[in-house]
């Protein structure tokens, strides 16, 4: 019998899939399951993106340019720049997903062994990207205390070596929730500079910051333009998850040109995803001002009921719409399986991504949990009522 | 100034897209162009699969599950079944085109340095998933001579080393429209089982096999179950090639659980395009009907009219929709750039691709081009003319 990779083997399994198992069995004893774990928001998608859909009149649904159509990238450009970033056409390939962008960013900057250098809790797909790419992750170590904030940049430096070519960060961040300050990207644009590597920044969060707080991107630092390379989708931005639309954006000539190699092997995005895209552009303000103070008021909601609870501790989300929690429980791997197999309180239950999975180096945060306020606040207040009763049961176990 | 990787400088340029800038001096020539270098079909999708999406009614746009909705994977399922095949639920993992499902088997069953064994001329988007996964391609020729028939199964055991993982064949192939016989395919069998490889099918053309030969899929080799992997995409079939779905199947359980996590990585093939395909399913037997003997008849009045060029010898394809002519010309390279360049039969060119891309040999099928019959019948017609008239002109030149 033939044997499947290695690569094939360490591909890391989701932290949420191994849950997936637990959560039928949850389903099976009818108790109803409030949904945590999810990056897939229940904000409705904006009416223009699915009316060009509706009202689509096309005879052979084609292959689009490898890097996108032409009318989409020039209007996401004007996007862009109407956004204070200085993005060209030139600069952006259109991809399924900020996933492939991923994927294109990683295949044109490294090559087998090469290491890239993420601060963790980072998105646990890092993980499976890197390995697909035959890559290796070092993780330098944000903390809860400092509410996820950037590491010193002198941990960063101890961790370079000849193999590192990229370091990468998520901003807003998932996991975290955390938005980092402009000078905290500058410090970062010093340190590539310094060492010649590429900055990547998944910025696919990057309209969702609350409390006035304004997202700097990798996009805006002059000087920097041969090392920024950053990662957008429209998954999150118009609640488009289903879309598999996204870009890889830079102004690296060389990088760009190795991208669209990687582009023009799987020939092109997807066709009726990126006409909702493009429509999608058309947004009014009031949808995004609508769904900005809505998840502002689920993470005021979600973090003052969490510090409820004795003994958990919450970093408060700045952007994006997850937040990480410490839970006064031991292994939060065997208590997200618990509350699906065994605990409810009246027949309902929650379901969490526990947090190890977002880490890279071992035995990290293995009493966080991940949350993200994707539901309704009613939903929100019960589901954390529910996790503080299920704390006390656990521990009484 | 950080570098790309060597990877990315090593991905291979498309051997049609070198020739689109000199399309557009002939463009800006005011020259009409024959486009026989393309595998984009001018036929019409299916209405049932367009109006899937016209008549959608959701809210917001989800992720799908990573290995596709559960209700396309089980009527996918079905109309294997009705086509012969024996391929459940389980087997399948719905891909981002066969583009994706390609790269997925590849990642799956091989790593860095590994080897794949493939019959060239073959499909030039598999230099570049190689090249993506790390994997070195092995070509084994086959010859106009022949028809571009097998190799010799001792070519095959001649090249097979500790390193070779699998084999991977496309039948009906593209660009030789070469169809594979039982016996070919169970000559492959036996090898594979011998030398415990996998082999890989590409089968995305399986509907368009003429003159009553019927397409043999390595899904339907008793005791090849933990060695096919069958590679299948809507795009030719449906003329979906914007739609963006395939599938990679095969009854490996442990290959498939490895094709999963890369799955899991990218979150979910596209939704739209998954609707509009499910849809697609119950396009009438007609509308293939039609499309057959549409492209048969394209078929037969292409070969019909190149072999009445003094010089050139065609492979009658029998399936899929290219044929490799050899030209009376040295170097195909050249005469495509040049035919855009610099000729024009009463303000008409063709654009036709080189058969060197689809060599991984250096130096071979230097004066061979693919010719797909995407283009109505009068357009061929007068395409074979031009070219008729472009060889005179070239070689005199
Ligand atoms: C931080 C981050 N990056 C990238 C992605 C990939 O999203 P997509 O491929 O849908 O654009 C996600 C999805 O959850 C994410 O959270
Ligand atoms: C032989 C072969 N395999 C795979 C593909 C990939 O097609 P898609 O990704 O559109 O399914 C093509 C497209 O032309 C092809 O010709």
């Amino acid at each position: 019998m033939p044997k499947v990779s290695n690569k094939g083997m360490q591909m890391p399994e989701s932290p949420i899939r191994k849950l997936v198992p637990y959560s039928e069995i949850a389903k099976k004893k009818g108790h109803k399951v409030y949904h945590l774990n999810i990056g897939q928001p229940d904000i409705k998608t904006p009416e223009v993106a699915m009316n060009s859909i509706k009202n689509l009149d096309i005879k052979v649904l084609e292959y689009s340019h490898s890097a996108g159509f032409e009318s989409y990238r020039t209007k996401l450009s004007q996007y862009y720049k109407n956004h204070g970033l200085p993005i060209d056409v030139a600069d952006i390939i259109i991809t399924t997903g900020g996933s492939e962008a991923l994927l294109f960013a990683m295949g044109s900057t490294m090559d087998q062994g090469d290491e890239i250098i993420i601060p963790e809790p980072f998105y646990a797909n890092y993980n499976g990207f890197s390995t697909a790419s035959g890559v290796n992750v070092v993780p330098v170590i944000s903390s809860i205390d400092t509410g996820f904030a950037l590491p010193p940049i002198s941990e960063f430096e101890k961790l370079i070596t000849p193999k590192t070519k990229a370091i990468l960060i998520c901003n807003p961040g998932n996991p975290t929730g955390y938005l980092y300050s402009k000078e905290e990207i500058l410090q970062l644009a010093d340190i590539v500079k310094k060492h010649d590597l590429f900055l990547i920044a998944d910025e696919v969060y990057r309209e969702f910051t609350y409390d006035g707080d304004v997202h700097f991107s990798v996009m805006n630092v002059p000087g920097l333009e041969e090392h920024a390379i950053m990662i957008d989708s429209v998954s999150k931005r118009y609640s488009m998850c289903g879309a598999r639309i996204g870009c890889i954006v830079s102004k690296n000539k060389a990088l760009m040109a190795a991208a669209m190699k990687f582009a023009q092997a799987r020939l092109s995005p997807p066709t009726f995803a990126q006409i909702a895209s493009e429509a999608a552009l058309d947004t009014p303000q009031s949808y995004f001002d609508e769904v900005i103070t809505e998840y502002r008021e689920r993470r005021d909601i979600l973090v003052s009921e969490l510090n409820k609870i004795e003994g958990v501790k919450v970093a408060k989300p700045k952007g994006a719409f997850y937040c990480i929690a410490q839970l006064p429980i031991d292994n939060a791997d065997d208590f997200a399986q618990w509350l699906l197999e065994s605990y409810d309180l009246n027949g309902e239950t929650v379901m969490v991504a526990p947090a190890a999975g977002f880490y890279s180096t071992p035995g990290v945060g293995l009493n966080e949990v991940r949350i993200a306020y994707v539901l309704k606040k009613e939903d929100l207040i019960r589901s954390v009522e529910i996790l503080k009763e299920a704390i006390k049961a656990y521990n009484s176990k």
